[in-house]
């Protein structure tokens, strides 16, 4: 039986755990700063143990789950630590620093780059479920980089939570989940905001909320510590989303103000192939 | 069995005419300027029979559920033609314009000025389905100027499709609206027009579209002939609301150019609230 040991006891971690714990291969590990986390997760039957540092020697397979800020110089930390057969996977929704910062380190083979496409708006280890990656896309970066037997591996770990993996460049990946993540949760939190100021009696807002506005502001009620290391680490690629996506709203509003009913249906109905992109009906 | 005549069979006027019918009591006519409209919910069962505007003259309820912009001559002409016990109601999207316009009608008193909050991004007859309208709120607006008698059979209609209806004035109801529906919607198809613009491998999209994305990016799917005219008749509100939105927007996005992690934080942290608000444990 393999030793895993999960750093991070929130959704993505947690989930991990639960999912590797059926598999029945697995004897998982917890660690996590946060003594309620850890406590919880064995309350909830989502670890097996508590660890302590010292049990990454042994460990076979070393699960970085920890939020954006933490996840390079943990990731560092657990590489100095391990044994040469480790296994050591973080999952983070931002590749390039963490990628850099351990490209020089002695065990960088031993070290996968992973990006399971995956959560919902809560966290925690209550939020943790099993099924949270079945079907959903992983991404790994710099795979060349990894040992041919670490990444294999990895892979068997993915595959085993059915997940669907595939291959990016570290800038690449940053650059296209600003867009397709970052900003969604951006464009959410501020379409919350802005609607809590502009209504004092919030009242209002459940009597007229409907599903569309519940579906747009969902990710608004996600976690803040885990979004902000996020957007900050990956501030660039961000920033250029942002830039991009006012621009967008202000030519639209100009439409608007202008009153062109055929540009501002034109622009509408250009967007909506995104449905068939979404549906995997791609030209 | 009541005459109920259904103008304009889409997602809303048809998933009426489908719980109206159930119903029983109701015996439901279409008419729709698309001549596919019609045939496709007769073809389904939507409607009983295919109507010509004479039979507005023998209709106990007219339902006036045609795009924003041909809401007010719709409603206007319907009033024209209508007998003295007629009911109609509209179930527009924005009420500010449909009031003013019939205000000094001579039938006035027919007419009840209606917003059911419901829908999904599909439209057409075919998107029509039994139960859109369980469980969702109903808006009302101006109803002293409705008869009383009059009032009472729309809220009966409004209690067979198990809505919940509360009242407004027309202007409230418009700026509201603006921010909790229509903002969503502009939100939402920017985003989409963002990340289409810049993922010329829509390759890309689909793999990395995580089911935050696809939430927020859900309203993009909506029908561009909707939602061009509600755009464009509630336009102040509408402006008002896109300005507030790219303001705080530009604010977040200063924020993290500058690296300020703590009001990153808080600006999300403070906005979390709106779950507990979305949940009905509104303080």
């Amino acid at each position: 039986m393999e030793k895993v040991v999960v750093i991070g006891l929130g959704l993505i971690g947690g989930s991990m755990a639960i999912d590797l714990k059926k598999n029945g291969n697995y004897h998982i590990i917890g660690i996590d700063r946060n003594i309620n986390h850890t406590s919880k997760a064995l309350e909830l039957g989502i670890i097996d143990e508590i660890g302590a540092d010292s049990i990454l020697t042994e460990a076979d397979v070393v699960i970085v789950a920890v939020p954006a800020d933490a996840i390079p110089p943990v990731t560092k930390s657990v590489l100095d630590q391990i044994n040469e057969n480790t296994l050591v996977f973080d999952v983070g929704s931002v590749k390039g620093q963490v990628c850099n910062q351990v490209k020089e380190h002695p065990n960088r083979k031993n070290y996968v780059a992973a990006h399971p496409i995956a959560g919902t708006e809560f966290s925690g280890p209550e939020a943790a479920f099993s099924g949270l990656f079945t079907n959903k896309i992983n991404i790994i970066c710099e795979k060349k980089l990894s040992d041919k037997k670490i990444l294999e591996k990895a892979l068997q770990i993915f595959d085993k939570l059915e997940m669907r993996t595939t291959f990016m460049k570290a800038d690449e990946h940053d650059k296209h989940i600003a867009y397709v993540s970052h900003l969604s949760h951006i464009s959410s939190f501020m379409l919350g905001k802005t609607v809590l100021e502009i209504e004092p009696n919030e009242h209002n807002i459940f009597n007229m909320a409907g599903s569309g506005f519940r579906s747009t502001v969902r990710l608004a009620k996600s976690s803040p510590a885990m979004w902000t290391p996020i957007f900050l680490q990956n501030k660039e690629n961000v920033l250029k989303s942002l830039t991009e996506y006012i621009k967008n709203l202000e030519t639209f509003k100009n439409k608007i103000e202008e009153g062109s009913n055929e540009e501002v249906f034109n622009i509408m109905e250009n967007t909506n192939r995104i449905k068939n992109i979404l549906d995997g009906i791609v030209k």
